[in-house]
């Protein structure tokens, strides 16, 4: 804060402005590089974690949208709660109840999509040098939401041999785990694991965020039960109020362009996030929240399902089948029985993705290299790929083309 | 941090669960009462500084939120830039330009609402006890953006004798103003105070933040020259790159639900506000982005303009009338040229309008005190009175109710 730089005001005029926060310096903007990949002619993106826009029920939202407006003018187009619409609200609540887990408006909050969660909850859980325990390699977009809260990470292995969760959770403000097709490695935290961590929560009193963008996006088998349905079943007697922090979205399941999120935990955890967000933004656009409620009533995110999970399924494989073709002698990794990703390790241990990321930019295809999964950025074995947003032939392509990139890496080192 | 807060977790299980961040212990959920206060039957709410509902344009909207959404599907319903719809940024671009003060779309971030403006500015330059020159008394709502990111306030009485801008601004992170009808007192910051401002800015460097919600709410007289105008006069030749940094919203000009507001800098802040919008939100609703870009080109902003001034001059008067009547005993005020809000001065400055709130709401009447408008709650010695939402009978029935509560408040101290 006592740093500045110089910049030239005008004629004869040097103004030393006050410097930006020191977060700034330590961040990258490669979720940024993701969305304006989009731009590049003839790229192919295979770095973000883009749904397929064909997807999108267009013709249905834009029905909804102008009944929502001609119907509720008042309470879409002016100021709402800020923790959401009351009805939105009782509806979540509804959809992720059960006899165990007894929830009411007072566990809900409504978020501008998943990400505004994460950074509600770095707001009222971190100060300078709090503790976060996260599930290793991290999502991307929680280090970015934390950053400016200048969190220190505890990093969690979650299926490395003797894990140890109250280990892991002791000392930490909260635990942040993506327990379903978890981003960037796909995997599943299995059942064992799942309590194991709950377990850990109610001993050491730490909150666990269970962040569950992708639980919709199950290609195969069962679903495991959710934390925050293990953590209530010791108190089925009254509303939630463990430590599990529950997030979701609409962002998989009907379109990211709501940006309709959702917390559902404590409610004490819900009032303190929503003083946190009356300093945000206020409150969450009526006309977003009206239409995510009124899709959900009508059904839309059941109807629209199947194919979305068809098409991704059928895009997965097309990957993987490429993979297998391709890049068998650089990387292994696992097929995944669901989310967006396939989280690929070079066998090499000093293969660097990192510089493979230009190789590959210049041969017409980006992946997201792991260092940026890495609150320290050390971690730059592995890639992340993403195979929801290109069709399979276009998969296949960037395969090949990222192929090229290795070849052309792999000649620059020798 | 290292405080703790017991909660019993089901049976024999007592859990401590960290801390919440200590900025929530000092912070006040008074937002929260105002948008809640809506719902208590038969109160009438002239504490917030809500719109009339009657002046939303909901059929136009309705139908160009249908056509947004059938039209431009991948555009509204995806992840858009991060930094806004370049064709909604193009045209603030256009709109806020002039011959001396040439912006691009570098110069624009579009933003969750005026109010997220004021939540990223935190992010990227305040970091804990950094100092910021806040206009006193000061809006509420940017004391509750900044207060988690640990701010010291300095106060400007602007049109104080003596004022120094230069001495207000030397050593801050950045100055904040509302020149316009400033929130809560309703006084426009005159032609001179502003150069004065602009020259301070450029002077000592530090950023100079032009918040302007209530610009466009003019009821008599010329508007004066923006700030970001006065400053980029000595630089007609390249985009703005000086030290005001203006936010503008369309919660007061189209509709609040809508949650799109915009801030306009020098490319290298928009950058750094970006980088923080990533981690906040990842990008705002492409649905309302569209919805406020086409609402703008249809120029239904214009359209709807001479109602909601018409409006809102009638309840000025009709406010200002009634206080004369029934508060002239108790408080002084100005008849304000624009805004939402009268700010009525205690005579008696032992009068504790703290005090009188809970007076008045049992008189069925909410006002906001001026302990909330100071970063260090000292301030009791006056309220702020909303005159948009209500029609001219209810504004004068709440007064009444006001001058009930404080006699009763009277009648207790004596």
């Amino acid at each position: 804060m006592t740093m500045t730089m110089t910049l030239v005001d005008g004629p004869g005029l040097a103004a030393h402005r006050p410097a930006f926060a020191s977060w700034l310096g330590m961040t990258n903007d490669i979720t940024r590089t993701f969305l304006a990949a989009g731009g590049i002619p003839g790229l192919i993106n295979m770095a973000g974690g883009l749904p397929a826009p064909q997807t999108y029920p267009a013709t249905e939202i834009a029905e909804i949208a102008r009944r929502a407006i001609e119907i509720h003018p008042a309470d879409v187009l002016g100021y709402g709660p800020v923790e959401g619409l009351p009805e939105l609200r009782d509806a979540l609540a509804q959809r992720f109840a059960s006899p165990r887990l007894p929830l009411t408006r007072a566990n809900v909050l409504v978020t501008a999509g998943g990400m505004q969660g994460l950074d509600l909850l770095g707001k009222v859980l971190i100060e300078d040098g709090g503790l976060i325990a996260g599930q290793f390699p991290t999502y991307l977009g929680a280090l970015d939401a934390w950053r400016p809260r200048g969190p220190v990470f505890r990093n969690m292995v979650i299926d490395a041999p003797g894990f140890d969760p109250v280990v892991a959770l002791t000392g930490a403000q909260f635990a942040y785990t993506v327990p379903n097709f978890s981003n960037p490695t796909g995997r599943m935290v299995g059942l064992e694991a799942r309590q194991a961590l709950v377990d850990a929560a109610h001993r050491t009193g730490t909150w666990l965020v269970e962040d569950d963008p992708y639980g919709a996006l199950q290609y195969e088998g069962a679903p495991l039960p959710r934390m925050i349905g293990l953590s209530a079943e010791a108190r089925p007697d009254r509303p939630y109020d463990g430590p599990v922090v529950y997030m979701g979205t609409c962002s998989k399941e009907i379109a990211p362009g709501l940006r309709i999120g959702w917390v559902i935990a404590a409610p004490g955890m819900i009032e303190a996030l929503a003083m946190a967000k009356q300093g945000s933004d206020i409150c969450t656009s009526g006309i977003t929240q009206r239409i995510a409620l009124d899709a959900m009533a009508a059904g839309l995110v059941e109807r629209i399902r199947p194919t979305i999970l068809d098409t991704y399924r059928r895009r997965r494989d097309a990957l993987c089948a490429a993979m297998t073709d391709h890049l068998a002698d650089w990387f292994d990794w696992e097929v995944p029985l669901g989310g967006m990703f396939v989280w690929a390790v070079a066998h090499d241990p000093s293969l660097d993705t990192d510089l493979l990321l230009p190789h590959a930019m210049a041969a017409g295809v980006c992946v997201a290299p792991s260092s940026v999964f890495d609150a320290s950025g050390l971690n730059r074995r592995a890639i992340r790929i993403n195979f929801t947003l290109n069709d399979p032939d276009t998969l296949t392509e960037g395969v090949r083309r990222l192929a090229t990139a290795l070849m052309t890496l792999q000649a620059r080192r020798r």
